[in-house]
């Protein structure tokens, strides 16, 4: 089987190495000349408006997917239109703007937190003065790790955050006063099968994720479930198919939900060793109609990401339980290089091992 | 860094695929023009004699190693005054010649089956009448999988397997009225790290691994810690580096060393899903001079093999705990074609799920 992915990262690469062992073959279509996946498969190098090279991209694909949620939408449905695209281009087009990504979750009764449309300075005030602060100002597209938002705590910085941000649709948002983030992993199948790895909890710097703790530490059955029926929501109005992200706040044991990525997640790395199936295995069984893979935990697991640099691979595999992924990119500072997920029995071991490695990361 | 492998079969493909989240990239020098590993990697196409495109090969390349155990002993020599080799080609060398072999385990104390070296068939006489019946007639060369041997049972065999087989130098060895078949595992890296992973139960059938259990069952420390003291004679002696296999009879709560294997291994693969670190990454691992990772088994494991031609993906990944691995070689009988792993906490389970699986494999 052959399968198409959209963006040569480091999601694009582990998906292709999670497809060798089913004997499917993957092909990246990516922009830029470096290109993580492209180590590990083939790949056409084409701009997504370049029709020409997405045409010949398509020859003999059984199903194209996406690894990045900036593909513009009008690529996935022009390639739709000659193969089957998983997820559905629909849910990329949701999760491309905020607005409609939140209004999205709020029609499907999903809990969000409060937000406005903000377009005109005359609007960021309405907003000011509807949600109040402290709150989040978000370019409403093409945000990613941090990038194209700002937090507003008092009035002072209304008008330097404007400056910033301002002239472009925006979303304004109340800001969390969230106990934690946690993310979701969901899957679902072509025949419309559904399962969910368990709630995992994540710490962000600077906008980026760090450190992925699965499951999450106190995970109650309660809070999974209202996760679960969350994501089902999601991906049984779309239609969807594969791997789905979402994240959420956990505030006094409710839970908002804050967006979702309709790919495979950098919080769902820990699958690759810490679940009986990863999540690349799963987004590649569920697009290529195939049975899901058991999402249950091995055991616990941390996540850490490399970013900027690398700690000397020597060093990190001398730490028990250390499993290293390398992406084969240029050092770059905020650039995500690579990722570590430590796995053992005792989550108490993990813990410490984790830190070993924080310490060797800086 | 840059790894060179002789060799291009699943083997190969399986060390390439562990190579790539440490950042190793692989390429592979195989003769053959279909190659299940050059569907993963880079490769040259070559004969191992032809020194020009081995010369090229080696351009680059941190280190060599090689997932066949027929790669001519002088191919890898010349290799090793260019760039470093492992394991030795003195290993290479050991295990090409049966007779080489046993004498090699029995300097070294380890216990083997009684043999003689037959090149006449006056020397076939006198190992008839000195070791007596059942026993094994094999090529002492290019033998696996079953091929070049035949078992003699009684004195009216004599003839036929003589014309079937002499001429050649052959190694007569005492038919071992085992209670089964075992192998080890283990890896020794650069700095003289030695790790090994638990005794696995081999079955065969028409010479060929049909299914591995691991750990073997009924499995005493004692048996364990005899296995790990033969394979660190035999890697010590050699100054080993990478993994080896070594392949023994269980005669009556003892250990008979039947063969070794300078290479990752068939009854190995378990490890990739059922070990805390996989025969393949280990091995990269060691030639590559990083530290070794855990051998420790992460429940109850089953490989079956899939010789000749493959039942349904679809099927064989709705079995609970099945991780399949497909080879991307084309159908054809006796060809070894993928495995599945099956893998649990509980060994009834996994035997029931092998169970499903053989009976879909048939």
């Amino acid at each position: 089987m052959n399968i198409g992915i959209l963006g040569g990262g480091q999601l694009g690469r582990m998906m292709a190495l999670a497809g060798y062992p089913l004997d499917i073959a993957c092909r990246i279509f990516e922009p830029a000349h470096e290109s993580s996946a492209a180590q590990v498969t083939s790949r056409l190098q084409g701009e997504f408006d370049d029709y020409r090279t997405l045409f010949e991209f398509a020859q003999g694909l059984d199903a194209v997917t996406f690894e990045f949620e900036n593909v513009p939408v009008n690529t996935a449905r022009w390639l739709a239109e000659r193969v089957p695209v998983f997820p559905p281009p629909e849910a990329l087009a949701v999760a491309q703007d905020r607005i409609a990504e939140k209004t999205f979750f709020a029609s499907l009764g999903i809990p969000v937190p409060p937000f406005a449309a903000v377009e005109t300075r005359a609007s960021f005030n309405d907003a000011l003065s509807e949600i109040g602060l402290p709150a989040v100002l978000k370019t409403t597209r093409f945000g990613y790790d941090g990038k194209g938002q700002a937090v507003l705590k008092s009035h002072s910085e209304v008008e330097s955050i404007w400056q910033l941000l301002g002239g472009r649709p925006l979303n304004y948002e109340s800001f969390v006063p969230f106990d934690r983030e946690l993310s979701i992993i969901s899957v679902r199948g072509r025949d419309g099968e559904i399962v969910h790895y368990p709630l995992v909890e994540n710490a962000h710097r600077e906008g980026m994720l760090r450190r992925t703790t699965a499951p999450a530490p106190q995970l109650t059955t309660g809070l999974q479930k209202k996760a679960e029926e969350y994501a089902r929501l999601v991906m049984e109005r779309l239609h969807y198919v594969g791997v789905l992200a979402i994240e959420l706040f956990e505030v006094k044991g409710e839970l908002l939900v804050n967006e979702m990525a309709p790919r495979v997640h950098n919080s769902g790395h820990w699958t690759i060793e810490g679940a009986a199936t990863s999540q690349f295995e799963n987004h590649m069984r569920a697009i290529a109609g195939l049975p899901l893979g058991s999402t249950k935990p091995l055991g616990s697991a941390i996540m850490l990401n490399l970013i900027g640099q690398t700690p000397p691979l020597a060093k990190m595999l001398a730490i028990p339980g250390a499993h290293v992924h390398l992406y084969g990119k240029t050092p770059r500072a905020n650039r995500k290089l690579g990722h570590v997920t430590l796995l053992g029995l005792e989550a108490s071991v993990v813990t410490e091992q984790a830190g070993r490695l924080e310490a060797l990361i800086g």
